[in-house]
């Protein structure tokens, strides 16, 4: 490890730099900076001290700008349905992408190297692909989401019940840490956009500029309706005064702030939705199976490595303790710190020897520092770095070590920067013992190869953390890596680290909905649903109908005309033992049940040999289906298929399929209908029930005679 | 409306009367009273007024309550699956069913009738009924519950992400209002319990020795494991100074007390979870369409009757609010009158001509009457009952009407009593205004047979509430109710109402459990949660193998020998067209892809004739089949079914079946088992993937040679 930076850093007490202008905010569809602004922070660059932003929001109309969210930015946003949001999202992906060196160039400022950018502004730029993906492939393409099955709440099934998300009709507030100005932002917003709610971006004064040269972008793009977003570039002042329990504040930082937040009188009395997800004290454990001549040892030095030097250790996520079998504590510090010698070099992100960068403010490092000293008089033992002098806003890695495995410090000081402290643990008990010391976390790796040990790390720790990361040498290459939240996973831990919850795909767009239970009629359900629910109101035809073409099959209806509810009902169709025998022996599948009249009958659940279940459903797929091209495209696939009553021979099978939801596709000319598929006998009893999927023209074109 | 209580109704402040014995509380497994307890409070019966408990927990050991439930009750509940679990509950509940009376005869002493205590009561113990049920069938046989589908994090599948919930590993403590003793406690002891965490229940005072003899009769049925469920009769002191981010109070009851608890230290920095069900100003809606000469209109009037009477209104769930078209508010308040005139008996429940009891005690009277009094002083005019005096804690129904429907009191003042107020609204807009003026409730009724109006309603107001109760004709019969929480069923809701959620089946006990997210390779996530994941390790047998001896076949494992991961290959198959034509001949499922080689080259996702999904996975069948009689006993249904890559004449199939989850029932000697199968072409290029889900025998019998 060597130091590039120069020593140009000047002090950030800087005599106040009229030349920099104030980095504006956006509120009610406007860019505005204060006119009199009293109040002023000053924001140098990490590396050469240099005054790079001056921030303040004196005199800015917050109330105003909750107010324009509630009413402009929620009838903008719920004007357009799930899909529609979700397909905004890419657009700004691929705008914010064809951008970014200027992201990329504003954020060196920071203390940013590139490796550094790249989780920051390409991770953030990922998010919102990953979320527009998501939101159209797992969402419906309207405004509610249903969640879970319905539940049959009386005998004769009129009355039932369900789940709905619906957006909450107020403002998700979005305070974001200094440490990812653009991620920080983009992983709030894309879960709370796809809902439905207005954001207001609040980003951390160190780097906000970032944060508003993004924004900026996103709003130059004109892809986002107005009032969609808004951002306040400084202190967030009287906000949370105007916000109550339709509203949401989503909190990145530290714990001390996450309790004022949580403190506020709103949040106490008036159900605003308060989240937080603050800084933890990470664990990486060495499992004992992992020794040093192991490829697992390997891959927990680079995972110390990795999270020890990535963005200067300034992540949340970041490891911060080592936990060894205790006779290699020496082993592992040893190879991190041959790693770090050879590989780091900390500079000015600009100069291109640079490996790691500053931490981002003076202020910081002094934080670490003192954090460091904190954890040395608690027994630590400098094995790289410390809090040795350098210029301005530069740290060394730091490397320490503990006898003493129970050092309060090691588990409750969080030194945000380049540190990790490394200690030893006698089992496998006592591992998990001390990773729970850290008293709820964001995220802990284990490094083991043995899926038992795996298993017992799980149930012991698992409660204790948001994240588990397991890591061996099958993943080793291919793992995301500790401290990379996924916008497919959930970020956040319970006690320290906050208590909330972000992400986690679709879960993240949940938590900006308001969960209700809809109690009613199956006609009520489907109202308010838009899916059909069985016992509703159906537009009935059938094989007769469609014949005397008094009636037209549903399948020759594109997605412009179908409507859900639209029901074929079949005519009933003779079952003979011949057909099943020959259905056996022409698949193979001579399972005794359909073929062995003695072992049938000795089978609990069948009277006597019965037809096989993918016979039934191929015969209801030949009674209900409309065999000419039309726009009903392809049957991509089947779910929650269950047989209730067996069949055998001489009974008789019919099938009601009913248009249950409709997906029409953003991007596409066709999109996706679920039918309700019944089968009954001759006795109306149910012989089976499923889902049909398949794909429908949204207007009847391919084959239009 | 008549009055048949005796005057026999004594004052509450009654001399200490040392004859009634403490009401004792049930910590770290013994029965205990305070030695000399200082502090007592006395408990009056609602009709008689004579002192009927004493309540005081002085010099109870309540930090070692909480010790004792993270040792021995987690310890306890985590020898116990899922299953187990919840088969322990609809144990508990035919207890309970077979001693109910007991219970019947002392809940008569808190005021309640016998429909209140049905409601109470049978309530409580139909909601262990439904999670014992529910935990069964929808749950696995395990430990861990897995959420949501698997995410493929890297190309090659090596590194995969999951979510599972884990029990918290602290104590659920459980604070209940006094107007549900039984329900309240076991609607939250259910899920918990069936979480894995073990309870201490804290009723309230005024109705504690109820809950008191409800766990008692759970105590002694020997049922439940040592430690998972204590019982604090009376102040729970300093109860929350013991928990933190390990543990789980839910509290049910007045606002101002969830206030206070939600400040508390260990809430606001310890990150303990805490979850609030607070009384709220509910509202039922009746739709412009539901006019006097409907049907509607009777059943809505019979709803506020039903609301008003039950439990002398004192239920967090009861309608305060009736918001009617503004020219039907004497029409609703005369019919409301005269059916509780015609109907209402107030008196000893005791007494067989009672039909509504007292509130609960004197002090409760007298908070009602003061609600009552600010109704009227905001402009509400009495049209039946009001504050004149009765004995005791009688109150007569009282019905008020507003001119004002904006008047501050209709929308923040609950009368916790048999007490509604009606107000008038305009149009739609104007109702769904009005209803949210309420700023978050449990629940809101909507009566209305037009689904436009339906869909209207539940837009507008689905994000202020936690249920919505949809009512016409067709339901009005089979309705659950306005103020019945269902087991199935969230409750709670934003804003005053608690902002918190119980209930909702699996959903419920998912409050007492931590997701996490976990990362790792395919023999990790197989590791941790019990199911196997694709990519894990396979233990495979080939048809060679079967044929040979050299392997047995998966089908004939019983659940004693089959593993997760044991995988069934099978050979080649080649298709032929003529096949795929003689298919849809037999089944008549003729769908041109299938039959017209010109239109199905024309379709945008085939190549040109395919072979019928339906048939591949009749022909997967037929690969994988074990057709002698064995353990595996029947195909039960199919899941997660996607055609991939279409099968065109000349194609080969194969399939590889590997066992995923194993469920063994707890109540019979089989089990599921859900079987991963996939389908690949020869090319090796996944042509279909889905779930098989077949039944098994635990022990291999039936057929047995």
């Amino acid at each position: 490890m060597t130091t590039a930076h120069t020593d140009t850093q000047s002090s950030t007490t800087a005599i106040l730099d009229r030349e920099v202008a104030i980095v504006p905010s956006y509120l009610s569809g406007q860019w505005v900076t204060p006119d009199n602004p009293t109040r002023i922070a000053e924001v140098a660059d990490a590396s050469t001290g240099e005054i790079v932003a001056r921030v303040s929001t004196d005199g800015l109309d917050i109330g105003a700008a909750v107010a324009y969210a509630r009413d402009v930015g929620q009838k903008n946003l719920r004007a357009l349905t799930l899909h529609e949001r979700a397909l905004k999202l890419k657009e700004i992906a691929l705008y914010l992408g064809e951008h970014k060196q200027e992201l990329y160039e504003i954020a060196y400022k920071s203390g940013a190297t590139n490796r550094d950018n790249g989780v920051d502004i390409d991770g953030g730029i990922s998010t919102l692909f990953t979320y527009s993906s998501k939101g159209r492939r797992e969402l419906p393409n309207s405004d509610v989401i249903i969640d879970g099955p319905t539940e049959v709440l009386s005998q004769d099934s009129s009355f039932q019940g369900t789940h709905i998300y619906t957006p909450l009709p107020g403002v998700a507030v979005q305070i974001n840490a200094f440490n990812f100005p653009v991620w920080g932002m983009l992983e709030k917003f894309a879960p709370s956009f796809i809902a439905g709610v207005p954001s207001v971006v609040k980003p951390a004064t160190p780097t906000g500029y970032i944060t508003q040269a993004c924004v900026r972008l996103m709003v130059e793009s004109g892809i986002l309706p107005e009032g969609s977003i808004q951002l306040i570039s400084g202190s967030a002042r009287d906000l949370l005064d105007h916000l109550d329990y339709r509203d949401h504040v989503a909190f990145t930082g530290s714990a001390t702030t996450a309790a004022t937040l949580r403190a506020h009188d709103n949040v106490q009395h008036a159900g605003l939705r308060f989240s937080a997800e603050a800084d933890s004290v990470n664990a990486a454990i060495l499992g004992e199976d992992a020794t040093p001549d192991t490829p697992e040892f390997d891959a927990y030095v680079k995972t110390l490595f990795s999270e020890l030097t990535s963005k200067a250790g300034q992540k949340c996520t970041a490891v911060r303790r080592a936990i060894v079998p205790a006779g290699l504590i020496d082993d592992v510090a040893s190879a991190l710190a041959d790693r770090i010698t050879a590989k780091i070099v900390v500079g000015d992100p600009r100069d291109e020897k640079t490996t790691m960068g500053p931490v981002v403010s003076v202020e910081q490092r002094d934080d670490v520092a003192a954090a460091v000293d904190k954890l040395i008089a608690a027994g630590g033992t400098v094995r790289l770095g410390g809090t040795e002098e350098f210029d301005g806003a530069f740290f060394a890695p730091t490397i320490l070590t503990f006898d003493n495995a129970d050092a309060d410090a090691v588990h409750d000081t969080e030194a945000f920067g380049p540190v990790v402290s490394i200690i030893g643990y006698t089992d496998t008990a006592d591992a998990i013992r001390l990773a729970a010391r850290g008293q709820g976390s964001l995220v802990a790796s284990v490094i083991t190869h043995d899926p038992a040990l795996a298993n017992q790390f799980a149930m012991g720790i698992a409660a204790h953390h948001g994240r588990l990361h397991f890591l061996d040498r099958d993943d080793a290459r291919t793992s995301t890596g500790h401290g990379s939240p996924l916008p497919h996973l959930i970020h956040g831990g319970p006690g320290r680290a906050g208590g909330g919850e972000e992400l986690g795909g679709i879960r993240g767009v949940k938590h900006y909905m308001q969960r209700t239970a809809i109690q009613g009629t199956p006609d009520h359900l489907t109202a308010i649903t838009g899916q059909w629910h069985r016992g509703a109101a159906v537009n009935r035809v059938t094989r007769a109908d469609v014949t005397a073409g008094t009636g037209v099959h549903p399948f020759r209806k594109d997605l412009a005309t179908l409507r859900i509810g639209d029901q074929f009902a079949s005519d009933l169709r003779k079952v003979s033992l011949e057909e099943i025998l020959e259905f056996a022996e022409k698949t193979g599948d001579t399972f005794y049940a359909h073929v062995d009249e003695e072992a049938a009958m000795a089978n609990p659940f069948f009277p006597r040999r019965v037809a096989h279940g993918y016979l039934l459903v191929s015969w209801a797929a030949g009674l209900f289906v409309e065999p000419q091209p039309g726009p009903v495209l392809a049957n991509y696939g089947l779910e929650n298929l269950r047989f209730i009553t067996p069949v055998t021979y001489d009974d008789s099978i019919r099938v009601e399929l009913t248009a249950k939801r409709i997906t029409p596709r953003v991007t596409d000319d066709y999109g996706e209908v679920c039918w309700d598929a019944v089968l009954y006998n001759q006795n109306d009893e149910i012989v089976a029930s499923y889902d049909v999927l398949t794909l429908a023209e949204k207007v009847d074109t391919l084959y239009k005679k």
